[in-house]
Parts: structure tokens; sequence; C-alpha cells
């Protein structure tokens, strides 16, 4: 047989991200690559005490379910959303395997070959794969710390129609930058104003160190006369745990129900025995509680990373201190190659995701993602010391 | 907002086995329009000790996965594929979100707008969704109660230069029909010669009600010296339960390589919880002899319908007595039309699926599918009381 594959194949790289996983599995590298959450923190007793409540139910829980998804998880994350400052009834949310399958269905059943999409610059690698392997031509944004730059975007929004703009705006994914409001504002005036749709990727957003911060979602700022200028999508990964696969889209009926016609082409239905256990747990444990634990972990973790880092500035090393979530992006001298340092890292027992596959356009050579929540206290610090390790032999060859 | 959707949507219709599902949740209508499994057999004991063996492993079971599924799980699955007939190794299978996802997943990797595809005449309506989405040409390859007609197969075959093939050979879908062993040969000797591949989707394999019966799998007839010419795909959702969302797809490497660069781009992986709990399952629980239970109770309600269907016949109604598997095929005489006869059912309280719906071309007006696994005795007895006094009004009319 002469395997005879689509064109999207070509354009389908399998994630760098997901490879080094893969590479690193059972191996005693230190990964700041992935995007792992702290497996210790998982709340694996409410989680099995959650499972126990559904299959208390009866046989009837294990039957097919809805295409949507489990009705009382999608009133319970309702009025969670609505605690958020985001008004809505479940005929707005559909819930999906992950908020990579909710990327992936709105892009089905947005995005014709040739379409234009808007990103901002860099972004989340698994969603330009998506973009890409539909055939949409992808145009980045500038920007800086602050979000999308107006003026970039109404020149883009201008000369290329996009069919949506892409943005993770709170604790960005690969930068950690959180948008300012005024920054949300006008992505919301200027995509009105070109009737192009917003897709804000919030996986992140409950992710926040400072116990004062607020960062109200750019959805939650559009009062939608005229349907919803957004499809705000968000996970369980974060802040429940990943292997339950369960994230949620919210948008204008018209585009739930098309995303839910898709979803039905693409697998009937995510599985309902963990959505069924997300409402248990839901009803019976103190997430938000939880949530804060998390918070306030991570958010040590990054001081402990970035009071680590600090002697490498000496070598030129550059880097934020993200205000919440999973990533921080350090920089190498402009001259400097991140996957030249890779591949060094790796033979030192350290690994992390080189900048340049988060561009869609004009890559930054010099530029890293490091991953500071799942390696432990002592990981950090030899993971950092290896890292400096794997500096040094490069600036001495 | 004006919501510019993707061509693709114009393609897609909501299943209507789907919206009649929906439509009757709740209410007191008896269905045999869904390919529900009987809720009663499933093994709900069983599948919660397999979850608590899952939270005994600890915290770490709740982190990401990979892509193509939990590890143990498809070793166990190979194994039990390995006892019937199919050779394989644990790289040439990727766990999907039910055996939906695996038709969808390979429609990606192989299709491109303007592709053809053979189907047979008439079969699975959610994959024809998937096809005709994805901008296939589908053409059907006339049949019969032994499978695909060879000499029309033959000539479509060279008429179109399809892509693939997508075949339900055991128990089909909508027909219950189980190909002959020689018209498996005859269509992987066919599709060789025109490197076609076979779609082999085999859900209902398992549930043959002989018990000395054995309609082996294409895949397994298939000598592969060149690549194998089959990707065969099945589920748990008929044997264990649907909530579970686990199914699996079997061939090439560089197949199965490709499906999971997209469903890394489509959902990064299935819940692990969910396969690392069908593990446990297959350890610790007898799911043959569950089968053979299965068997024996999906073989008296078809013996059951089918009695009852028997007065029937002379208001010109025919059917067939499937093998196995969860559906018969119904046909009035050639004049009626099932979707009339559907809307006046409803009216007394029964549904079922019209026929047409499983038609890619030249669709068949008067048959329609009824399923027999999801009611009871009493519910099979009144269902078909209703379906007779339905059948009353319209030759009355």
């Amino acid at each position: 047989m002469n395997y005879l594959f689509s064109s999207a194949m070509d354009k389908f790289q399998s994630s760098a991200v997901r490879d080094i996983l893969k590479l690193t599995q059972g191996k005693s590298i230190i990964s700041f690559a992935g995007g792992l959450p702290a497996e210790e923190l998982f709340p694996l007793e409410a989680v099995q005490e959650a499972y126990d409540r559904v299959f208390a139910q009866g046989k009837g829980v294990l039957q097919y379910g809805l295409t949507e998804g489990c009705t009382p998880l999608r009133e319970a994350l309702c009025e969670r959303m609505r605690g958020k400052g985001m008004n809505l009834t479940p005929n707005e949310m559909i819930l999906t395997t992950g908020s990579q399958q909710a990327i992936d269905l709105l892009t089905r059943v947005m995005i014709d070959p040739g379409d234009r999409i808007l990103v901002q610059e860099p972004t989340y690698l698994a969603a330009l794969q998506v973009f890409q392997a539909a055939g949409a031509v992808v145009h980045s944004v500038k920007g800086d710390e602050d979000g999308m730059d107006p003026e970039d975007l109404a020149a883009k929004l201008k000369q290329h129609q996009p069919k949506f703009v892409y943005v993770v705006p709170t604790f960005s994914n690969p930068t950690g930058y959180v948008w300012s409001t005024e920054r949300r504002l006008s992505l919301l005036k200027l995509c009105r104003e070109h009737n192009a749709l917003i897709i804000e990727d919030d996986p992140y957003g409950e992710l926040q160190y400072g116990a004062d911060d607020h960062f109200p979602s750019i959805l939650s700022l559009d009062e939608h006369p005229h349907g919803s200028a957004v499809v705000y999508t968000s996970t369980f990964s974060k802040t429940v745990a990943p292997a339950l696969r369960t994230g949620w889209a919210i948008g204008d009926p018209a585009i739930i129900r098309h995303m839910a016609r898709a979803k039905q082409a693409a697998d009937l239905h995510s599985s309902s025995i963990d959505q069924l256990a997300l409402y248990q747990l839901l009803s019976h444990f103190d997430l938000d509680a939880h949530i804060r634990v998390i918070r306030r972990e991570y958010g040590a973790r990054m001081k402990k990373m970035t009071t680590l880092l600090k002697p490498l500035a000496a070598a030129g090393l550059r880097w934020n201190e993200p205000k919440g979530g999973m990533f921080l992006w350090a920089q190498l001298p402009e001259h400097q190659r991140s996957d030249v340092l890779m591949k060094e890292a790796v033979q030192h027992g350290v690994a992390f995701v080189p900048g340049a596959t988060f561009f869609a356009e004009n890559p930054k050579h010099n530029a890293m993602r490091l991953n500071f929540t799942h390696a432990n206290d002592e990981q950090l610090t030899l993971g950092v010391e290896r890292l400096a390790a794997a500096m040094k032999v490069l600036q001495n060859a």
C-alpha cells in the first residue's frame, strides 16, 4: 500500500513541547518544558469521592450523554462563571475534551482554507497548529507586556479581515503576560468594528498570585447588544487535574450550536463520567480554597525560580516575573539561539521550550519558555544549576 | 456581530438520531431509535472497583497523559486483539474518544476536499457526516445481506479512485447484516489492487448471538506484506459502557503516527482516568463472561422483537433476523415512506430512525432502523403495539 495522506498533514508538525515530554518520560531530566501542574497538589481524595458519588447514582451514569455535555455540570459552571462577571445560560456553553478541543471545534466551524486569523506574538503553539492544519493564514500582532498593540491590531484587522483574533490575555502562554483592562477594551472595540470574533483562551486565569489582583475576562467586559463578540474557553486541567480532560467554551448560542454539530461528528461527546464527577466535585469540595493553595504554591515557585536565575543576569539572561500562570519568558542576548542552548541543556539534564516555536511569523530565536509549576524546590534548584552550566558551555564555545 | 461560519457547516446536518434522542429525553416515548446499550447490563460495580484501583495508584494518575493513549491499556488491548487473530504491537494502536473519533481522525489525515470515499449502501450516518463535512465526495456500493457486491465495488474503485472504503462488515449499522468471509477477502483483494485503504468499523463485532459463530475481522484476514490495507476501529461503548468514551484504532504505524498528530491538535489526549480504569477492568474483571451475558440478552430481545413484529407482515412489513449487533432493518411496502410513519409513531409514543438518513445516494424511503437492545421486555411489547397502531393510521389515511 502507498498511503496518500491529506495535504493538512504537510502542515502538521508534532508539538515540540509534547515531543520533548515524550523524550524526557522516565528519564532523570528536570523539565521546565511542559505546562504540567504540580502533581502533589492534585485533590486526589476529593476526586475519588466525586466518582464514588457518581457511581452511587446507579447504572444510568454509564449511558451515552448529550453532545453539549452533562447538564448539571453546565449549570454549575454557568453559576461559577456568573461569579466572574460572565452572564450566561447553559445553551451558551459546550463542554469539551480540554480547552484544546474548544479551539479545534471553533476553528472547524469558522475557518475555510485561506481565511485569516490574527494571534498574539508569541502565542500558544498547539493553537497555531490547529489554525495551520485548517489551512488558515495566520498573522501575528505586535504587543508588549500589556497586550496587543492597538495600532498594529487596527492596521492588521483592516488589512487581513480575519475571521477571528486568538488571544490568551491572562498569564499568557508562553510569556506569562497579563493584558491591561484598557487593552482588553480596545481589542473588543476594534474587533466589533471589523466583525472579527475574539477567541479568549483562559486556562490560567484562576492562577493569579496576588490576593487582591483582579483581571476581568474580555467576555465579562463585552456588553454584547448584538451577539457576543467573544468565545471564551477555559478548563479544569489547571485547577483540578488534566487527566479528566474537561474544558468548556462559552459563546453566542448560534456558535455553540454549530460547535455541537461539529463535536457530534468529532466524538459524539466527551467522557460523561468525568463530567459528572466534576459536577460532584464542584458541589462537595471547596474548589476556591483549593485554588488559593495552588496560587500560593505557584507564586512561591515562580519567586524561587526567578531568585535562582539572578546570577544568570550577568551572562545576559533577562526574564519577567509573572503575576500568575505557569510560565515565564526568558531571553538570551540577541545573538544567541535558545534551540542551540536546548540541545546542550538536555545533555546537562534539564529541558525547556525554545521560544521560536511560539511564533507564527518572525520567530525570536533567543527566547525560551520556562515552566516553574511542575518542578519542586529541589528540582528548581538543580534545574537552574544545570541550565547555568549549559549556558556556560555555550559561552565558552 | 455577523458570524461567518465555515463552508463545512453548510454540509453538516445535526444527526437525526441524536436529535430524536434529544426530543425523547425524559418523555414517555419508547425509543427504538438510538443505538443505546441496555443500561441494566452495565457492570457498574466492576467499573467502580476499577476506578478505585486507579486512584489507589496515587496522584500521578491525574497528570497529563500521552496522545496515543495510556500504554498499559494499549498493551492489554493488543493482547486481546491478538486473541482475535490480529497481530499488532502498541505502536500500531491509538486510543480515541469512542470509535467516532477514530473515524474523524482518519478522515482528517487522509481526505482533502474533493477526494472520493466509497461506503456500503446503507451505512452509519455519523460516518457519512464526517466524510461530507471534510468535503469528500461519497459514493455508495451496492450490496446485499452478505456484503458489498464485488462487481459494483470493482467498477466503482476503478471509476472513482477513492482514498478509502468505509465498511461496517459485522452486524452493520443500520442493517445488522454480516459479511461473508468470501466478500471480506474480495474487498481486501480489490482494495489492494486499487491502493484504497479499508476502514473497518467494528463496534458490534463482539455481539454475536450464536455461540459457535465466528466472523473474522477483515484486518485479521489481511496478511499485509507491504503495509496493512486496513485501519480497524472498535470501542468499549457496547461491551463495557459508552460514558467512558474509549475506542481504539489499529493500523500501519505510519497512519497511527499521523492520527496521533491530528489528535494532538484535536484534544491533546482523551481522558486517561477512563483509560486507566478500563485497563484495571480488563485485568480484574471477566469481560468475556460479561459479553456472553450481553449476547444472550440481546439475542433474546431480537427474538422478542421479531416475534412481536410478525402480525405486521400482513401489512407488508419485512425485516431481517440479525445474527448479532443492536439493530434490525425493516421495510414498509415500496410506496410507503418511513419518515411519514415516524411522525405518526412519535404521536403514538414510539420512535425509530427512518432509513433514508443512512444513504449517501439514492435513499430508500420505505426502510427503517429498529434498535432492540435498549427497550426491556415490556417496552418492546408496548413499542411494537404503538408502531402497529401508527401503521394502521397511515394505511387508513
